[in-house]
């Protein structure tokens, strides 16, 4: 297999974009990435979206997007979902695409239009994360979902709520500096814990915004790039999956598919815990912070906020997370997240993060979770 | 890149299953498929699927069927999405990724439950597959974009209504011996004549039937299969796309995808169409058959329907097509029917199709769309 390599990224602002349609959000990503990559054509489009089907009444978005963007034709096209592991499961895909040889340049996109519709809709959407028959169907909320894995945390592990704050401090206060976050602004230890209860015990501050938003990249092999700055690589892409339905696991506070996912891209990177520099991970809700961090071995069992309380998720940390916002503050438009997470860690590594750039960052990062851990990818990229 | 073999296949009868859910349909095709390779395990799952989001409530199938199958943990699960193209289309994200090295065994699996429903509301999802923005939330449905290109095809080069009866007539014909099938009854010229109309030019047997199934095969690389039987192989695997919008295109009568994945198909297997012996295309509405036809180099532009009014599309004619009933007569359950397709042809080439098997045949060719041709997929497969 062939060694790939990002050569370009592009994003949009994650915001309320009511007056912009899906295609021209993800054009806007595409057309961005492509400029930075200094080409003009790709031989593939991958597209990550979760809910257009539903909230947009539009599918088939692979020959949607090629068509907008011009590369109509003689273009491989296809939407990729894994619920909001979408982004994540598109980008991997084009890497296989690339690695195979079968297309030899490829654009990813994850793109989500999902803030002008009724609340109730969306979150009737998002269930379709969970399990229809067994979850969703039975009344459960995909955010009541994540409230009884926090609350039996907590009971198993003797955490406080408040204990939690440092990762929606941490996300905010990283979002401030970046112009492509959907809430850059600082919140308070006081911000957090009077924060509304949206369903016991995560409140609005545990809790990652919806939004609508692009962001691409544009992936080709390694051999043939040469002279060429600000190259990135990709050194680990791995997925896994766990039962879809909380309830079926002999755990429900272990991530199993993080664990396995960050296993296997460990050891195509050769790296470990220690390597990375930066690492974005999928805060959803504060709880899959903790979680997440575990399974990665970051920290032990249960001891995932001790991390955020001893302060070593900041930007000059041990172990930066979240480094332009996070779900949290950034945003969370469910199909594009994993390709923000993948565009932030090329940020990173090209030094381009300004306030909030991890010093010499070589090493980083992603971890997309679909559903409440059903579906989990994890990506490690290094400077090349 | 390494060559790609199909070990197994496995199928439902295409039908209303009502009593059965997703998961189950999934799980008996791809159980079937397993058994039918004399595997157990996969190392990747690839869904083909269009609806579940809208229709079943339910998304990240990936997971929910590597879970229900017994494969979750360490596999790759997702789910590819290319309106009634998907099928297809995660046939084609298995063949790379085993074909990259990245996979060394793979389940594609397409399935689709849509018959539970309000029909207006199956019409409105299967509108998805066209322009939300510029067609269907203007008014027109799936089957009237249909409509308006066989009215002006029939316009353009002369042809009447009853010219295409022997599409239809052929695919009934066939359904007959395929046990699968959902309509196993043949049909007449005069039945054909006298059905009602459902949006002039089309009538009732114009078009394919909905249903709910699933169906499966195996791909493994060719390297390691020794003195087995059965074996077909991948020989070409091409995708293109075209605007989804009808009234974007050039000429609304020439399908600029099928000819382009065709083409490369072609080339990719070293053959032309004069050596295809079995085609199972994508005969949604009887219009697209004659357009498929074309696009493909087996008739002149303008000519699809003399082809069937020779006889020359029947199994004993130069060119069978829908030889186990077509979407026509098979059943059309749209994210599962490019599977369909691929597990036909496997089917063909293997001589399991009893009274419908094309004698010696030895190189078979499915074709898969996806909206009114904004993606089409094109397969070539070769006995081993």
């Amino acid at each position: 297999m062939r060694q790939v390599a990002i050569i370009g990224i592009g994003q949009t602002k994650v915001d309320e974009h009511w007056e912009r349609s899906l295609r021209d959000l993800a054009g806007e990503a595409v057309l961005a990435a492509l400029a930075d990559a200094n080409r003009e054509r790709v031989d593939g489009l991958y597209v990550g979206n979760m809910l257009s089907g539903i909230l947009d009444h539009q599918n088939n978005l692979g020959a949607l997007v090629a068509d907008w963007v011009g590369l109509r034709g003689d273009v491989d096209a296809v939407k990729v979902e894994a619920a909001c592991a979408s982004g994540a499961a598109a980008f991997r895909s084009g890497i296989i695409a690339v690695a195979s040889g079968e297309l030899d340049s490829v654009l990813v996109v994850g793109v989500e239009k999902m803030t002008d519709q009724r609340p109730h809709d969306v979150a009737s959407a998002l269930a379709t994360a969970a399990d229809s028959d067994y979850e969703s169907d039975q009344g459960v909320s995909f955010v009541a979902l994540n409230a009884l894995i926090m609350r039996r945390y907590m009971h198993e592990y003797g955490w406080q709520h408040a204990d939690f704050a440092p990762f929606s401090i941490n996300a905010h206060a990283n979002a401030v500096h970046n112009p492509w976050a959907r809430l850059q602004n600082a919140i308070t230890r006081e911000d957090y814990l009077r924060a509304y209860m949206v369903s016991d015990p995560i409140n609005l501050m545990d809790a990652s915004p919806i939004g609508d938003g692009a962001a691409a990249a544009v992936l080709v092999p390694v051999d043939g790039l040469t002279g060429r700055d600000g190259t990135v690589l990709v050194a680990g892409s791995a997925s896994a999956t766990d039962t879809l339905s909380v309830h079926s696991r002999r755990d429900p506070l272990w991530l199993s598919a993080a664990y396995h996912s960050a296993k296997r891209a460990y050891d195509q990177a050769a790296v470990g815990p220690e390597d990375i520099d930066v690492f974005e991970l999928h805060d959803a809700f504060s709880i899959m912070s903790a979680l997440s961090l575990e399974a990665c071995g970051f920290a032990e069992r249960g001891q995932g906020p001790r991390l955020a309380l001893d302060g070593e998720i900041g930007i000059t940390g041990r172990l930066p997370i979240c480094t332009r916002g996070g779900l949290k503050a950034r945003g969370h438009p469910v199909g594009a997240t994993g390709m923000y997470q993948v565009v932030e860690v090329v940020q990173q590594l090209r030094s381009e993060c300004g306030q909030t750039q991890v010093d010499g960052a070589r090493i980083g990062m992603a971890q997309n979770i679909g559903g409440s851990g059903g579906t989990i990818l994890t990506h490690i990229l290094k400077k090349a």
